[in-house]
C-alpha cells in the first residue's frame, strides 16, 4: 500500500491503492477546503506533491500548467500514486474568523434542571432492592411542566448505575432536565460540580459553540471550528448527495457531526477552566444540518417539493447518535421551519424577539443560504433565497473565507485612491464576501460597474475617472475572458494580487439579486413598502461583519430601507440557541415560533422570476 | 499466525498465536461446551487435534494419558501451536433436548398492539410539510391504557421515514404497541403482512422461543438453540466475571445474547413459513442473564448481598441493543422480584396462574439454580436454592446435558435387573440430571446407597442383593477413589461405559439438599406442612422430564409431598412469556406478581443450614 508522508509534519499514513488524495489527508488530520464537493472545479483543495508522482487521471481544470509543473494538484480527482511525500496543506477555516459574538438578552423563565444530593439507604441482606428501585424511591416526584413526574431512567444510565452508587457509597448526584434524568455522580467530596450546558450554531461551514453554567446562564467560553463535514463537499446539496449513497456515508456524516461537537464541549471546557458535567447541548442548525447531525436521511430536502423528515425532535440521548465522552448529555434540537428555514433561524428570532418587538422587522442571515423573516401585524413569514456560496467565497476567483488573507473591507480613502483591509493585516490571499460586497458597492459607486453589472475598460472608464480617480483607473486590466480590476495589485502584495473579474460581478448579482427579490416578496406579502419597515436585523458572520451602506448602494438590501436602522446582531443563530439551552420557557417559546411561522416557497412564488431579474440589477447611483 | 483447518468441515481460520483453542473453534463458528468456565478443571471442551503440534502450557488434569496420547486436549489451556488439523468437535447442545413445550393457556385481554392504515396526503409545493408531521396527523391519537396518546416516532423510526413513505406514495401501515409507534411499512398491494412476536425463555444454558401471530396468538412456530454466551462459562457466575473485566467484554455478551434472539426469531419464521413484521419480542430470563442482554453490568448481582440493578424495564427499542434485522420490533422483558428470582420465574408463575389458584401451590424450576416460589393463603414467597450445575450434568464425573447418548432413565425391570434410556437410542455417552436422579432413586431403593449417602461396595452389599438384584451387583465395582457403579457397562455399550462414582453420588445430595431445604423454609414461612400442599408443579428441563416419584425417593422434594399431587408444566417460563407477549393485561398482572412477591434469603435465614444438612440425607425406605 502506498505510504503518504507529510512535511514539515511527519505525519505518516498508509492508504489502500486509489484512495483519493482529499481521504489520504482527512485520515491524516487534515481538513481540505471543497467548496466544489469534490468536483475538480474550484481548485481549492490543491496540494503540493514534494516527492512521488501523482499521475492525475484525467485533465485538471483549474490548476495552471505552471502550478502543475511545481507539483500542485487538486487532491480530489482520481489520482494513481505510489509512495508521496507531500507539505502539509493549510487547512480551511484553521484561523478563519467564526463569528462567536452575539447580543445577549437574559433568558426569561426557568430552566428546568434539577439537581438533587442523594443519600441512598445501602442495601443489606434485609434490603436487597434493585438500584434502580432504590434511586427512585430516593428521588420521588419532579416537578416538571406537564405537573409532578417520576423521572425515566434511559439504558446507557441504567448501564452506569451499580458503578456509580458502588462508588461512592450509595451518596450521589442526580441532575435531569424535566422528567429525564440526565446524569449521575457520586457526590463529590466537598465542592459542587457545576452544571454545564453547551449552546452550539451546527452551520454548514462552520460550528460556534458557548459553553454556559446552567445555574446562572453565564457564559464561561466559546469555542469554533469548521465543519468537518466540509470533506465531503463544502455546500448543503453536495453533502446531501454525499450523504444519500448509502448508510455508511449517512452514519459517517453523523460521526463527522457529532465528533466536532464534542471537540467544541471538550475545548471550551478547557479554556474556561472548569470542570463539570455536560448536561444538555442545544443545538441550532438549518434542516440539512439537523437532519445529518440525527443520522436522518436527507435527500427530500433537496428535491422538489422539498420535505424534511422532521421540524423538530424531542430531546435525545447524545449517546444514542454516538458521543463518546463521559458524560451523557441531552441533545436538543431547535425546532425549524421548512427544508430550508431551520432551527438556526428560529433562535435568531428568538434572540433578538422579533415575534413580539412593536412594528415591523426584517431579518436576514446570509450564508449560502440567504434566510429573511419578515415580522409584521403580529405575523411571521420566512423565505430562503438561493444566494449560492459566493458571500462565502466560492465561485469567485480568487474567493474565499474569512480568514487571514482575505480582502474584507473595501472603499475610498480621502484622496479618491482604493483603501481595502485585509483579514490578519498580513499579505492578501483572496477576497471574502464583506471584501466583495464592499468592492462592487464601491466601484458601481465611482462608475466601474454599470447599473447592468458590467466592469467597464480602462478605456470606457478612462474619461470619467483619469480626474478624480486616477488610483482606480490604474487598477483595471484586462484578462483573457475580458476586464478584471486589481483589488490589490501584485506588485503591492508581493504575491500575485487579488483581482475581481466580470465573472465575479455576475456571480455576485447573482447572489444578491436572490437575496434581494426574496425580501422584496415578503414585503408585498406583508403589504409593507421597504421605507415603513421599522428595523432591519443582519445576523450571521456575513451579514454582522457587512457593512449596510454598501448592502443599500448594490441593492442587496432592497432600495427604501433607511439605513439608520439596519443593525448588525451578530451570531443571532448561537444567541437563541443559548437561551433554548437556558430555559423552559424559552423553549416553549422557540416551538411557537416555529409553529407559527409561515413559509413563502419562493421558486413556486407568482413574480418572484420578474423580481429576481430586477433585483440582480445595480441601483442606480 | 497459525492457521487452523477443521475436518471433515474444512472450516479454516488464522488466529493470532497465543489464542486458545477454545476461541479458534468459536471464531471458526464451533461452540464448545464450557462448564467450569474455562478453568481446566471439567475436560467437557476437549478437542482433537489430528496434525500438528499443541505443547500445553501445563498439566491437563481431566484427561488420560491416554487421551493425551490420542491427540485430546482441552481447548480452555493456554496452549502454544503452529498451524494446526483439529478434528469438528460435536457442539454443545446442538442436538440437545431444549424443552420448547408447555401448557398454554389463551391469554386474557387485549394485544395493546394496534395497526392502522394510512393514506397521507402526498407533499406538494403547496403542501411542504416535513414527513414526521404529516404521519403525525394521519395517525391521530392512540387509544392506550393510560387513555388518549399521540405516539412517540423513535429516531431509527425517524430515520427509515422519508424511505418508506416515498417507496409506496405515501400509503403506509403504522404498527404500535401502547403508546409506541413500533413499525412502519409501505403498504404491501393485496394482503396483509402478519404482526408476530416472538416470546424468548433466555436461559443461561439454552434459548427457546415461540413465534405467534399478535392477532390471535397462535403459535406458528418453536425454536431454540444453546446461548452462545456459553463459550464464556457454562454458568451464570463466570459469565458475570467475564463481563466484568470490562466494557468490551460487557458488550461482547450483550451482542451474543441479541445474535442468538436473532438467529432463533429467523429461524422460527424460517420455520413457519410466514413472512410478517416481528413487532415485539418478549423475554424472559433469569437476572443474570437480562441484565447481560442489556448490556448492565451484573457484578452486584454475584456478591453479598446480591442487588440486582434493575427489577424491570421499559420496552426497548431492539435497535438500541444492536438488533440488526430490518424490523425494528420492542424488546420486553418479563419484570423479576430479585437477583435470584427472575423474569422467567414470574413468567412461569404466571402462565400456571399460581397466585390466582385456590388452595396452596408450590412451583419448583430446577437448572443451575433450584427457583422455588409457594403461594398460599394470598401470598407469594419466592426463593432461590444454590443447587449448582449437578443437574445439568456439571461436576458428575460422567455427566453431560440431556443430549443424544445421555443416559436420561433409570430404574428397575421386573426381573430386578437395571434398566436405562438413552437419549436417541444409540451408544450411551454420559448422563444427564433426570438419569442422576432416577440412578440415585434406584440405588437407594435397592440399598446400594445408604441413607448416608455412601456406595456400598460390591462385598458390603453383596449378601443382600446376590440374591434379588444380581445384575445390580454386578455392575458395582471399584475405582481409586471409591466404589462405582455401571449404569452402562462398557461391554454392553462398545465404548467406555457409564458409571456413577461416589463423588457424584455426594454432588447430587448437595443439589437435592439445597432445593429440599429451600422449599422446607418456604413451607414452614407460610406455616404449612408438605401433607397439605394442594399441588406441586414442576417446571424447566429438568422439572419436566423429572420422574416425580424419584424426587420423592431421593427426597429433592421433601417428605410428605402426594405423588399425585405433582404435575410437570413443560417449559413455564416460555408459556408465560408468551402471555407476557400476548396481552396488557397480562403484561400488568405479571407486573403485579413480581411486585408482590416477597423472596425470602435462604443463605441469611436461621435454619436453613440445618434444613440443608438434614435434607442432603436421603429418606430411609
Amino acid at each position: 500500500m502506498p505510504v503518504v508522508v507529510f512535511r514539515p509534519s511527519g505525519r505518516r499514513i498508509e492508504v489502500e491503492p486509489g484512495t483519493r488524495l482529499t481521504e489520504a489527508c482527512r485520515l491524516a488530520g487534515f481538513s481540505l477546503p471543497s467548496p466544489c464537493g469534490g468536483a475538480g472545479l474550484c481548485g481549492k483543495c490543491r496540494v503540493r506533491i514534494l516527492a512521488g508522482e501523482v499521475s492525475a487521471a484525467r485533465h485538471e481544470p483549474c490548476l495552471s500548467a505552471e502550478q502543475l509543473a511545481q507539483g500542485w494538484r487538486c487532491a480530489c480527482l482520481p489520482a494513481d500514486y505510489g509512495d508521496l511525500v507531500i507539505a502539509d496543506p493549510a487547512e480551511d477555516g484553521e484561523d478563519g474568523v467564526i463569528l462567536t459574538e452575539f447580543l445577549a438578552r437574559p433568558p426569561r423563565g426557568e430552566s428546568g434542571i434539577w439537581e438533587r444530593e442523594l443519600a441512598l439507604p445501602p442495601p443489606s441482606p434485609a434490603d436487597a432492592r434493585d438500584d434502580q428501585t432504590r434511586l427512585m424511591e430516593a428521588l420521588g416526584e419532579i416537578e416538571t411542566q406537564k405537573g409532578l413526574e417520576r423521572p425515566e431512567v434511559d439504558l446507557p444510565l441504567l448501564a452506569g448505575l451499580p458503578e456509580v452508587l458502588r462508588r461512592s457509597d450509595f451518596h450521589c448526584r442526580a441532575v435531569g432536565v424535566g422528567g429525564r434524568l440526565v446524569s449521575l455522580r457520586g457526590r463529590a467530596e466537598g465542592n459542587r460540580e457545576a452544571k454545564l450546558g453547551l449552546a452550539v450554531d451546527l452551520g454548514t461551514t462552520t460550528l460556534a459553540a458557548a459553553l454556559c453554567d446552567l445555574d446562572d446562564g453565564a457564559i464561561l467560553a466559546a469555542a469554533a471550528r469548521d465543519n468537518p463535514q466540509g470533506i465531503r463537499g463544502n455546500d448543503v446539496i453536495s453533502r446531501i448527495e454525499y450523504a444519500s449513497r448509502g448508510s455508511g456515508e449517512l452514519d459517517e456524516m453523523r460521526r463527522l457531526a457529532v465528533g466536532a461537537i464534542e471537540e467544541l464541549a471538550a475545548k471550551a471546557a478547557e479554556s474556561a477552566k472548569v470542570s463539570g458535567r455536560l448536561v444538555l447541548i442545544a443545538v441550532g442548525g438549518n434542516p440539512a444540518m439537523a437532519h445529518l447531525l440525527l443520522g436522518v436521511p436527507a435527500a427530500a430536502l433537496a428535491a422538489s417539493p422539498f420535505v424534511p423528515a422532521f421540524r423538530e425532535s424531542p430531546p435525545l440521548s447524545a449517546s444514542s447518535l454516538g458521543w463518546r465522552g463521559g458524560d451523557a448529555p441531552l441533545l436538543w434540537l431547535v425546532p425549524g421551519v421548512s427544508a430550508f428555514v431551520g432551527g438556526d433561524i428560529v433562535a435568531g428570532l428568538l434572540a433578538h424577539d422579533v415575534a413580539r418587538l412593536d412594528g415591523s422587522t426584517l431579518f436576514l442571515d446570509i450564508g449560502t443560504n440567504g434566510e429573511i423573516a419578515l415580522a409584521a401585524a403580529g405575523r411571521l413569514h420566512t423565505a430562503a433565497a438561493a444566494a449560492g456560496p459566493a458571500f462565502e467565497g466560492a465561485r469567485i476567483a480568487q474567493g474565499m473565507r474569512a480568514a487571514s488573507g482575505a480582502v474584507c473591507r473595501v472603499g475610498l480613502a480621502v484622496d479618491g485612491a482604493l483603501r481595502s483591509e485585509i483579514v490578519g493585516g498580513g499579505p492578501a490571499r483572496g477576497i471574502c464576501g464583506t471584501g466583495l460586497l464592499d468592492a462592487a458597492a464601491t466601484l458601481r459607486r465611482v462608475g466601474v460597474i454599470d447599473p447592468g453589472g458590467r466592469l467597464l475598460s480602462r478605456d470606457e472608464a478612462g474619461a470619467e475617472l483619469s480626474a478624480l480617480h486616477p488610483d482606480i483607473l490604474s487598477r483595471l486590466h484586462g484578462k483573457p475572458d475580458g476586464p478584471a480590476f486589481w483589488l490589490v495589485h501584485p506588485s503591492a502584495s508581493g504575491g500575485s494580487g487579488v483581482a475581481l473579474t466580470q465573472r465575479d460581478v455576475r456571480e455576485f448579482q447573482l447572489a444578491k439579486g436572490a437575496v434581494a427579490a426574496g425580501v422584496r416578496i415578503l414585503l408585498e406579502t406583508a403589504g409593507l413598502a421597504p421605507e415603513t419597515l421599522d428595523r432591519t436585523l443582519l445576523a450571521g458572520g456575513f451579514g454582522s461583519y457587512l457593512d449596510p451602506a454598501s448592502a443599500l448602494a448594490t441593492g442587496l438590501l432592497p432600495a427604501g430601507i433607511r439605513p439608520e436602522r439596519v443593525r448588525s446582531v451578530g451570531n443571532a443563530a448561537l444567541a437563541g440557541t443559548r437561551l433554548f439551552l437556558l430555559s423552559e420557557e424559552e423553549r416553549a417559546a422557540a416551538g411557537d415560533l416555529a409553529r407559527s411561522a409561515a413559509y413563502v416557497d419562493l421558486s413556486n412564488r407568482d413574480g418572484f422570476q420578474i423580481a429576481f431579474a430586477r433585483e440582480m440589477l445595480f441601483p442606480e447611483t
